[in-house]
Formats: structure tokens, sequence, C-alpha cells
């Protein structure tokens, strides 16, 4: 993060994920009375390298790079799923607003979100994205369908539903799939949100199967 | 519902909540071994009247009025707080975009959201608001800070974090915080969405009290 430029110069270049405000929050749901000792022991058991955490009574918010977000996010989620019971994890992505100030610039940043391994923990989810773009040619539907064909390319696609579309498939998967079309739109929109929620262990599934 | 006019008449005229694809969409998470029993009991015991109500495994889809959908809302999170159980509730609120093809069109459908009768019960909330308008004269932020300022003058303005507002107050004025800035914004912006992650009955909270 050292740099002999000056921050505004750096930013116009490429900017870093703190100063293009990159980030997510996660609350987590644990249906069950022991609740307490499984978030707790999710968020103990996580490594956050190379993300600011900070958890308040509604959320947990982390800053950093995507892919970093992404690690963080599976291995939270995967391992309040370990415990058995059910879970559901609502999560915000933002990226190109810092500070809620200075959105939409015109900047964009080029973010990666890698495929990540497998965790074997089958998971249902709903999303929604934001492209929020203030520019003569925006077209945020155009820009939400893309996100949607690239769910379709990796199969975690599962249908389209009253504002949201399903995702179904390994939990790794679903949370790549939301993260990468956040990244696809970020390269033409600056300021870009997606909401996703996921459930875990569901009776409800259990029992229709 | 019966008209003699042609739905796209209507549509220009005044459009119907469910041709302006007025709705939401709940997950209630509650933190207890007998949160089925909860969650079933809070949906059983909340009427519905004027609305569309369709359960899938990770939400419920409402559609209907913005009235009816604020009266569901807190009649809901209010009868699964009642168990004691610390609960989550995940909503998101969309107009604007019936059967997410038509979005944007222009028209705009002025809503109506009235102060809710006061719960007694205590909620912390977090909240986004999202205008997507392609259009020329579009300022996503400025219409974002135009809801943030009434929630300050209804008095559940509790503090800005990344990426969303923080609500504090009666679970009443919260929820209908959230939907009258939704509806606020929806007087210039057609496709309008808003997501709340509403916090009850938290150990957390308490313990800092």
């Amino acid at each position: 993060m050292t740099s002999t430029a000056s921050p505004t110069t750096r930013l116009e270049e490429a900017p870093t994920p703190e100063e293009f405000g990159v980030g997510a929050r996660l609350s987590l749901a644990v249906m069950r009375d022991d609740f307490v000792d499984v978030i707790l022991g999710a968020l103990a058991a996580t490594p956050a390298d190379g993300l600011v955490v900070d958890t308040d009574d509604v959320s947990t918010f982390v800053g950093g790079s995507e892919q970093d977000i992404v690690r963080w996010l599976v291995g939270v989620l995967a391992h309040a799923a370990g415990s058995g019971a059910h879970v559901q994890a609502t999560v915000t992505l933002s990226r190109g607003c810092p500070g809620e100030v200075a959105c939409g610039t015109g900047v964009v940043r080029v973010g990666e979100v890698r495929t990540a391994p497998a965790t074997g923990i089958d998971a249902s989810a709903q999303w929604a994205l934001y492209p929020l773009s203030d520019a003569p040619a925006a077209d945020h539907m155009r820009d939400i369908h893309a996100a949607i064909d690239h769910a379709r390319t990796v199969g975690t696609f599962a249908g389209s539903q009253h504002f949201v579309t399903a995702l179904r498939g390994d939990l790794a998967d679903v949370i790549t799939t939301a993260a990468a079309g956040w990244v696809l739109v970020g390269r033409s929109v600056a300021h870009v949100t997606s909401h996703l929620t996921v459930s875990l262990n569901s009776p409800s599934r259990a029992a229709r199967a």
C-alpha cells in the first residue's frame, strides 16, 4: 500500500480496494439455541487476512479485495453450516462508493474473483444486483442481465423470481457467482452493489427432497 | 381490478400495485430450536388482506399496495419478536419493475405509507435504498440522501455506516421509515428497491445496555 504518487493520481490509475470502497456486510443467523457460539465460532475460525473487520449488532463489515471478501464469506458460512444448524446469511456487496460521498465518479476498478474450492455444502440463495450509474448511457437492466447470463454460464442459475434471481449449488459457487456478477458489471459501472440471501441446511428443502 | 380501459391506458394514468410490480420479500430467521413453529406461527397470525403471498425455501414474497405491505411486515415481525427469541429479518422492497422486463419506463406511481401503530418492540436495523434510473437527469446519491433526510426528520436515523444507514426505534417506525423513503424516491424514479436487515431481541444489544 506504499506509493510515492498522490492518492488522486493512484485512484485514476488503479484504485485500491480501500480507495474504491470495496467491501461487504454479513448478517449471519443461526436457527438454534446455541446461535451465539456458532456465530462467534465461525467468525473466529475464519482467517480475515487482508481485510478490515468491524462487527456491530446487525452485521459484520469487511473491507478489502474482492477475492479476500469471497474467501472470507465462504469460510464463515461453511463453518456455520458445519454446525448442522439451519443458517441464513444476508450478504451485501458494495464497490465504487467510498465513504458514501464521491460515488460514481466515472472511475472504475477491474476486480478479480477466481473460482473458490468446493465446500461440499449445498446452498439455496436469492440474488439481486444494482448497477448505480448516472451516466448518459446507463442501462441498468442490460447490466443486470449480463450478470444473470454469467450465472447461467457457470451453472448456478436456478430461475427468475420477483426482484431476485435464484441461485443453487455448492456454497462456494453460489457466493462466487454473485461476486463475479458484481465485479463483471463493475468493469463499466463504478458504483455497484449486490444483495444475496443464502439458506443452508434448510428443513423445508430437506422435506421437499 | 376491473376496467374497460386498456392496460396501457390505465398504466399511464394510475398504475395499480400489480401493474407496477409493487412488492416485498421477507426472509425471517429465528435463532432458537423451535424456529419453525415461530416462523409459521407469525405468518399464520398475520392477515394478508390485499396481498398475493408466495413462500419458497429462501423467502416469502408479498405483492400489493405499499400500505398493505408495511402492515403485513410489521405484523409478522412483531409476532415473531413476541416469542422472545432473537429474530433477524431481511426485507427487500421493490417497485417499478413488473416482471423484471419493462423497468424504468418513465411512468411513476404515487404510493402512500402512513404511520403505523407502535408495537412497543425495539428494533435495530441497517437500510439501503437504490433508485435505478437511467434518465439523463439521474442522480442516485441525491435521491438516497433525500430518503435519509426523511429518516432524520422522523427520528429513526441512527447513523451512517459503510453501505447502509442505521435505523433505530419502534419496529413499526423503522419499517415505516424504510418504506416511506422508498415511496418518496418513487415519486420521481420508476424502479426503486430497498433492503432492510432488522434485528430484534438481540442479546448483544441487551449486553451493551
